[in-house]
């Protein structure tokens, strides 16, 4: 339980954590923080409140940037268009929410709440609906357990404005996917509102606090001249998997999301291996030598091997020397219908899903 | 002035005059018909009244389906969801609407209108946005007054629905179509929401009685053993262009238009000669032996050369024999502003635009 204030400071730790959790998706970091930064700086520090806080009755909705990463990285938000987007479920809905919250975890989509509760002088929850990210709508913890993604709003940095009411989250991701490719490829969306008590039965807890630790954490090793990914590792109970050099990306944008395939050749202890991850916005299966050694729903990610930056899908660039890990994910994930919804054949891998720690244990 | 009510009789006659206004689009004129009875027969007749007879400051809301031709026939709508559209609108302004209005003439589109009348228990408002059927959102006279699209609203059969808030009309077409693609290439809509001053100053008058005069005409010819073809040439003060044989249709449904060519060879009169049309939904450009004859806006349809139906885009066949007929457009069209619309250009022809009665009086 509690809260604490948000500053500037915070917003820098929070985007090398959250990016780490974004598993080379959620949005740039560098355009996230400079976002949030400048929204506190204008608006105030923003209160960062405990999900136990947030009344069950009271209206929470969900903020976030839909689109493909490469995209977002060269069409910058106004940063009005999300305040109009939130505005338009109020005033659908006829009521007025008491707190915004996270959706993902990721560069941007754990800045862009920030701003937007900054914004609207609302408080922000330290909870998300993926511990992590994930490239579709309904891949929430909030669609698990039964909230309708919609009403949701999509607005554009142009103006243009959407509203959708669906039958299905699957469909609202339909629908709300070619109104993002119609609008270029990217789009600032409110959508999910719950109410606090649907917050506390629904949400991956504390994912943004998690965050700036984990951001501080490598912060802390980098001044203490100490590994940055042994304390990332440390911190997310993860596993180091490979340690190589991006020789190859096959890269595509198509139907709005960022797809394609990362080739690595071992360096130092892994020399003379190879390994492949399979992208969707977000990496989703990790090959070693052809063999499978993690796969979505477990959080896969790229640091670079001298300071623990998080390498995104959109930065992604042949010569890169990284350190590829795997993280547990949020237990929700584990679950029949959280694996229903995010495990490897979802996305169309012929491959069962074993939690990583099981995987590392026979390795 | 004045008002008449409008009853299932009418309807065979409305889809029948309309369905030639419609250019080959704008609906197949059997659906629109059934739909249009069922609902007088469940809800009573519709009162027809006239532009004049709207007040200035009530709000008018045009209902009509979106989308190709050719799926429109295969997935017909519930009919409940135009209501719901409606009512979205009405919801989202805050006010009620005192009539629904025609968007465009069309074997569906000018019977939609009719159903959606009943079923609101509202007038109908005899004009409509073109005075004929256009592909586009923008193409509407609406839309050359200044009168945006939105708020629009989408729904589908299945239970969806999008509310749109644009910063042009043109943005209205490119969101309305993805969201129409995305619901499976049709929709129920309702969209440029106006007041009754403005329907005054924007509207084409009177097309829906001026298609029950024409399908009245047709019937009329028929009963009488006499040409339908002559009497919709009169009624229209049209031209007959051409009469073949249809040998070619190219048709491709891409991005939630019926897109193609048809090629006809000449018979009795026009015999060795040939003509070639391009349609997007709606007939675009005829030529006759590679010579441009007729172009929108003007309207081109094609007519079965004994029944004088007109042929709608989804419906054209090998082997059919048509009189094509060009027939002059309402004069909102022939303004610099209508030019711009939907002028040949527009639509990537390399044509200026002539009134189809000067070509005539010169060829």
């Amino acid at each position: 339980m509690g809260e604490r204030l948000l500053t500037a400071d915070d917003m820098e730790k929070l985007a090398i954590g959250a990016t780490i959790l974004g598993t080379g998706g959620g949005g740039d970091p560098y355009i996230g923080k400079l976002m949030a930064i400048q929204a506190i700086e204008e608006y105030g520090p923003v209160r960062l409140i405990d999900v136990e806080d947030v009344p069950d009755d009271e209206l929470v909705i969900p903020t976030a940037m839909m689109g493909a990463p490469t995209v977002m990285l060269e069409k910058i938000p106004n940063g009005s268009e999300l305040v109009k987007a939130f505005r338009a479920i109020e005033d659908f809905m006829g009521r007025k929410a008491a707190a915004t919250i996270s959706a993902e975890a990721g560069g941007l989509n754990s800045t862009v709440p920030v701003g937007a509760a900054a914004k609207l002088g609302l408080p922000l929850v330290d909870a998300d609906g993926m511990g992590r990210a994930f490239p579709e709508i309904q891949m929430a913890s909030f669609s698990v357990y039964g909230v309708p993604a919609t009403p949701m709003v999509l607005t554009d940095e142009k103006g243009n404005l959407s509203l959708l009411q669906t039958i299905s989250n699957l469909w609202t991701e339909k629908l709300a996917r070619a109104a993002t490719v119609a609008m270029g490829c990217s789009a600032m969306i409110t959508l999910y509102p719950m109410t606090g008590a649907q917050v506390k039965a629904c949400a991956v807890r504390g994912t943004l606090s998690y965050a700036i630790r984990l951001g501080e954490a490598v912060l802390e090793a980098r001044a203490r001249k100490e590994d940055p990914v042994a304390r990332i590792v440390e911190e997310t109970r993860g596993f180091r998997l490979f340690k190589g050099k991006i020789v190859d990306v096959l890269r595509r944008t198509t139907a709005g999301f960022a797809r394609g395939t990362i080739k690595l050749e071992g360096i130092d202890d892994c020399k003379g291996r190879t390994m492949e991850i399979e992208f969707q916005n977000e990496n989703l299966v990790a090959k070693e030598d052809g063999q499978v050694v993690a796969s979505v729903p477990d959080l896969i990610t790229l640091l670079e091997v001298e300071t623990g930056t998080a390498i995104t899908t959109e930065g992604l660039k042949y010569g890169y020397r990284a350190t590829v890990i795997g993280m547990p994910c949020a237990s929700v994930w584990r679950t029949p219908a959280g694996l229903k919804v995010v495990g490897p054949r979802y996305f169309g891998y012929d491959v069962d899903y074993a939690p990583i720690e099981e995987r590392m244990a026979t390795r």
